[in-house]
């Protein structure tokens, strides 16, 4: 093992290396072509590195992070024997030729570490180097030795003769490192100095920093897999979502509204501090089967229809609906939202109504029935005859997916850098990584969100093939022990390495029961909740005003639901949410805890219905304690428990809270502190945490099952 | 998702299929290429197939298997949207052109599942393959209609050229699926017939079948990689060790005894019921710096030094000490122990006495001082100056590991098959890989026993490098808690795809203080442990007779340790376990259970000095359950809870279980059940447990950690 002090006192250092040709790692192609051909240099590469961390799948597929982010790499490291190694982590922006290094440090167990931060919006790549340190291991079994008093005539000419072939490695005009080398060989070797004059030159700490620099890699090991890293933009993270429909923001319920009258809604959405503005699919509607409201299927000629049957005469996925304006007009919309500091998400749904210009012009897009005709959606034995799937296996698809990708790129060039993704599940799994990939080599600042509520393994997938976000199971997880296991999933497991929740507490399909029979507490826990258990959240708008009547009961869909019909409302009502909004989403700009999904830790509490849960930055300093009481109905209290351990607290330690919503400050004192939660009166709090001198957040991952 | 009754009916069947070019399989190179060069065709294979299980490291490593074992292949497969998938588990003998198939039966969640079985004593490999369905998904959704009562001319049109589409794949010479396939195209095609009857052709069981066999799988997704199976016999699996000097043999505790004198132990060892004879080193033992009696450094001249000071004038590693005899009385010894059904197994540790052949001959292969003289062993400050480590970094070193593995061929043509492998982690593991891949190449039926006490981390490399079977941590594993722990690591996770625990319950170098202080029950105790939690264990002679004197207090040496001086016993003491040793192995090879370690279940009890658990054979009808009380000194009582419900029972079910030692049988009822286990009297059952109809054991591997 290294001297854990010699290392850390090196931690922060980085220097160049050039990727050295020959040099071929631990490939298990390597060792095969040793195994079968003979004795290969490759066999004296004697340390092993495996178990490295994170990695996505053996490497298949890249893990994600921000700007500003760190990647912590762990790995196993070890040799046969009892030599003390070095081993160091390598990084480079992609396409870059020298990789960056850090040394890493030993944890124990044969575990190392090291991490880098991420400087640009651009791919990263790491793996690492590890190799025999013969000079640590000579000092370490000269102190050893010089300990037990014994004659070390012998070692001490065998160090000399290490300094001496360090000395051909290092540059010829000589630096200070050098100069060390030079004078250490000289003493090493030098049998009128006395035996601790030798010892104590081998041993000065100059020696060991100049040796590291000039040593012997050509036997490294490097790990066989360059890894590699997805950089977002911080947005990609941390945000704050408000979804609406463009054609609800005018004041005539028989007309639909304007993007001229959406620019009138931003400063109202701008004061509750959101920071993106998704719009349902903004194309043309279609006219063929379009869906009366409440999902009839007799409309009347005024009926506005599904903004997700795109397509009609006026245009495909990039025109825009008549009703809402010109595409210049929505040009200024986007514009005016960004003086607001919003940014628009538009909605990428990839099906046609059958009124699409697609349909007559490239009818082989779309599955064909016996006589000719296109194929409606179905889900036997219902039928959608308002929407054409698109056939991802058409037989013309390179021609189709380029099309579908131009789209993208089409709104892109008319400011849109976000767009949540409609059912990415049923169409190929291939198309999105082939599409996100390229899109994102263009432009590396645009997110996707994938809204596919469906199996688990699927909803990785979709992760780890390109999007920035996904969509959860959030909305249906409302009992504690529910919400700490799939927490803990998306938090502490790998999956975090690859998936980041965008938690919506309602979307115009998801009106939860929990919301319909909860009331306005209701509303206010959900939204604590998914603003502070996910940097990412978001709400779809009528929230606010705790909209929740059903279509019919058992139905988690709206009464007089939005997707097929204008909704005027009245959002200056006094019982409306928006302040608190505005207040959550302030703390959430001031508080980095808030801002990213890793640092989450759930912590006992004494009462089923209290959840208690705290959040962590990424350099620890900040600390934000959440406790929520999850029964709208009854006022419940209880004790929670305090992680005064981790905290780096004694047991019987005092601490100062201060709630962030009521600016009220708690004094608690131990690990036990009691909580009365009245909904009617506050359903929980959000609490800052000052704990001077806060150790390091533990962050090795746990297992993910299923 | 499939039919899983359709599925299951063809779980058994095998079908060959030629590699077929052009498939690359969901290869992370193939979809970078997509990616960067354009739409290849790589893209239109939907279906995923990922998490597959086992595959240790990514397929850096293979699993181990011994003939006649099975292999369960689990894997998540998808595709986007809602078609019926098919699956099927690929799998032959390395070398072979062709695959063998099984279908694969989807568990839910994505997760499916098949198994083969290895037949043959040469290396498998396994891959998966999965397509869509398209028949399947079209008949699912027909019956959906069907019974929906909709009008299905459209679907049924559609059915006729799916199966017309699939005649085109089938044989001219048309067979009995051909035939069936013509008819059905017909039918579903004839519109003179009913709605019904068409749809009952469609969904005709003998259509699927036709179906799948003239399925296009020019789209199916072939899994990366082709993962390997290094297959064992037997022995690598299950076995009971006996451990001897054969210098012990003889009847003058101031000669050696020679093989002869050996020969004749061997009726002894036998009737024990041991399947594997080892000996510690056998080789020629060096002179120069010899120790004495307990390890003293001042011998006598007639102290027979230790056998792992390997090499005087005598010879080196390929010959035998004179003491012992001539290498034909070896062979002799080694046919002898095999008309006992004895196997030998040979000590390898590849290390010098500064007497050995090699010094003389090929100084370089050792390390050297400034002064020319060749390093000996330390451990600083200690100095093991007996002993010459071997450098396997030397500049000769392809001459050096050529010859150290001629070594093992060398033993090989005299017999041995079985190899414990004296402290392999001090040698380069490459070293390893090489070497043992390359005998068993040559081999396959040769076994290696890992001796290494070390770190975790290192210990399962060794394992994953290519060793049979592993010492373990069981020596100084003592308590209830450790051993479960511990045991549930290495049979329940994924550690147990590769590394095979090999029990020794005691060695000339560990004799745990728990034997020490607890007499005879003690060794009752570790006997009873060994035996049924490792289906390979050992003891090392005298064991038997409870030897328990350390050479001073808090050692683990023994007394006049054999490794430095003869010891003769007096096997016939009436105190002997000599008995219950042999009961017990006569057990072990009764009871496919005790055969294995994967079948392994700890049960909870109500007494922490009570341990209990169960074993069931890979079929599972064979179901063994052992009861032992942990403390040597006491009587201790309780409760201990079957597993009812894993075995099919109800809370309430009365079972007969039979003492496999004392044949006593016990008639207990419901889960919790008392046993009282005195020491003195006996300190532990185990049982033999009948419940007909036993459900298959759940399989799937639990996390490691750390």
């Amino acid at each position: 093992m290294m001297d854990r002090t010699i290392m850390a006192k090196t931690a922060t250092d980085r220097r160049k290396t050039r990727t050295r040709p020959g040099v071929e790692g631990e490939t298990a192609a390597g060792i095969e072509a040793s195994r079968t051909s003979g004795l290969e240099p490759v066999l004296q590469r004697r340390v092993i590195v495996e178990g490295v961390h994170p990695e996505v799948d053996g490497g298949r597929f890249p893990i994600k992070r921000t700007v500003g982010e760190e990647v912590i790499v762990g790995a196993d490291i070890f040799a046969d024997g009892h030599d003390t190694l070095a081993a160091a982590l390598l990084y480079r922006k992609r396409g870059e030729p020298e990789w960056l290094e850090v040394p890493m440090e030993p944890l124990g167990n044969d575990r190392w570490q090291a991490r880098f931060r991420i400087e640009e919006l651009t791919p990263y790549e790491y793996t690492i180097e590890s190799w025999v340190n013969r000079f640590g291991s000579w000092r370490h079994e000269l102190s050893k030795k010089f300990g037990a008093g014994q004659d070390l005539k012998s070692e001490l000419l065998e160090g000399a003769a290490l300094v001496r072939e360090a000395l051909l490695r290092a540059p010829e005009a000589a630096d200070d490192d050098h100069r060390v080398l030079s004078e250490t060989a000289a003493s090493l070797a030098d049998e009128a100095l006395g035996q601790p004059e030798r010892v104590a030159a081998a041993l000065a700490v100059a020696v060991e920093s100049a040796m590291a620099r000039f040593v012997d890699r050509s036997l490294a090991t490097r790990y066989a897999r360059e890894l590699q890293v997805t950089v977002e933009r911080e947005r990609a993270r941390f945000g704050a979502w408000y979804e609406m429909f463009p054609r609800s923001s005018g004041s005539n319920p028989d007309r639909s509204g304007t993007f001229k009258d959406a620019e009138e809604r931003l400063p109202y959405i701008a004061s509750m501090g959101f920071e993106v503005l998704y719009l349902p699919p903004v194309h043309p509607i279609g006219r063929a089967f379009r869906k009366g409201r409440n999902n009839t299927l007799d409309p009347g000629p005024d009926d506005v229809g599904s903004p997700w049957a795109i397509g009609s005469d006026a245009g495909g996925h990039d025109a825009v609906e008549p009703g809402l304006g010109t595409i210049e007009e929505f040009d200024s919309f986007v514009k005016a939202a960004k003086r607001w500091r919003l940014e628009i998400a538009l909605d990428l749904a990839y099906q046609a109504s059958p009124d699409h210009p697609y349909v007559n012009e490239h009818p082989a897009w779309f599955k064909q029935r016996p006589d000719g005709t296109i194929k409606y959606a179905e889900n036997p034995p219902k039928k959608y005859q308002d929407i054409y799937p698109i056939n991802f296996e058409s037989a013309d698809w390179p021609a189709l997916w380029t099309e579908l990708k131009r789209v993208i790129e089409f709104w892109i060039a008319h400011g849109v850098k976000i767009f949540r993704v409609d059912n990415p599940h049923t169409k190929s799994f291939r198309f999105w990584e082939w599409a996100l990939a390229d899109i994102k080599r263009q432009h590396p600042d645009t997110i996707f969100l994938s809204e596919a509520f469906t199996r688990p393994k699927m909803m990785r997938y979709l992760a780890k093939s390109g999007f920035s976000q996904s969509y959860t199971y959030f909305t249906w997880r409302n009992a504690k022990d529910e919400l700490m296991e799939y927490f803990t999933e998306l938090t502490r497991t790998d999956v975090r390495e690859y998936m980041r929740p965008n938690l919506f507490a309602n979307t115009p399909d998801i009106l939860h029961e929990y919301l319909q029979h909860g009331g306005r507490p209701a509303f206010q826990v959900r939204l604590i909740l998914a603003a502070t258990l996910g940097a990412s959240y978001g709400i779809y708008s009528g929230y606010e005003l705790c909209e929740n009547v059903p279509v019919r009961p058992g139905s988690e869909e709206y009464l007089d639901s939005e997707k097929y019909q204008i909704r005027l409302r009245d959002y200056d009502d006094p019982a409306s949410l928006s302040e608190l909004i505005g207040r959550i989403n302030a703390i959430r700009r001031e508080h980095p805890a808030l801002q990213r999904d890793r640092g989450l830790r759930f912590h006992q509490t004494d009462n089923p219905h209290i959840i208690c849960y705290s959040k962590r930055s990424e350099d620890g300093s900040d600390l934000i304690l959440v406790i929520v009481n999850l029964d709208a109905h009854h006022m419940q209290h209880g004790f929670i428990q305090l992680p005064l351990g981790d905290w780096g607290l004694s047991a019987g330690a005092s601490i100062e809270v201060l709630d962030l919503i009521s600016t009220e400050r708690y004094y608690w004192r131990g690990e036990w502190n009691y909580v009365r939660l009245d909904p009617q009166a506050r359903v929980g709090h959000i609490l800052h945490v000052q704990v001077p001198g806060l150790p390091p957040q533990e962050d090795s991952p746990l297992p993910l099952r299923g």
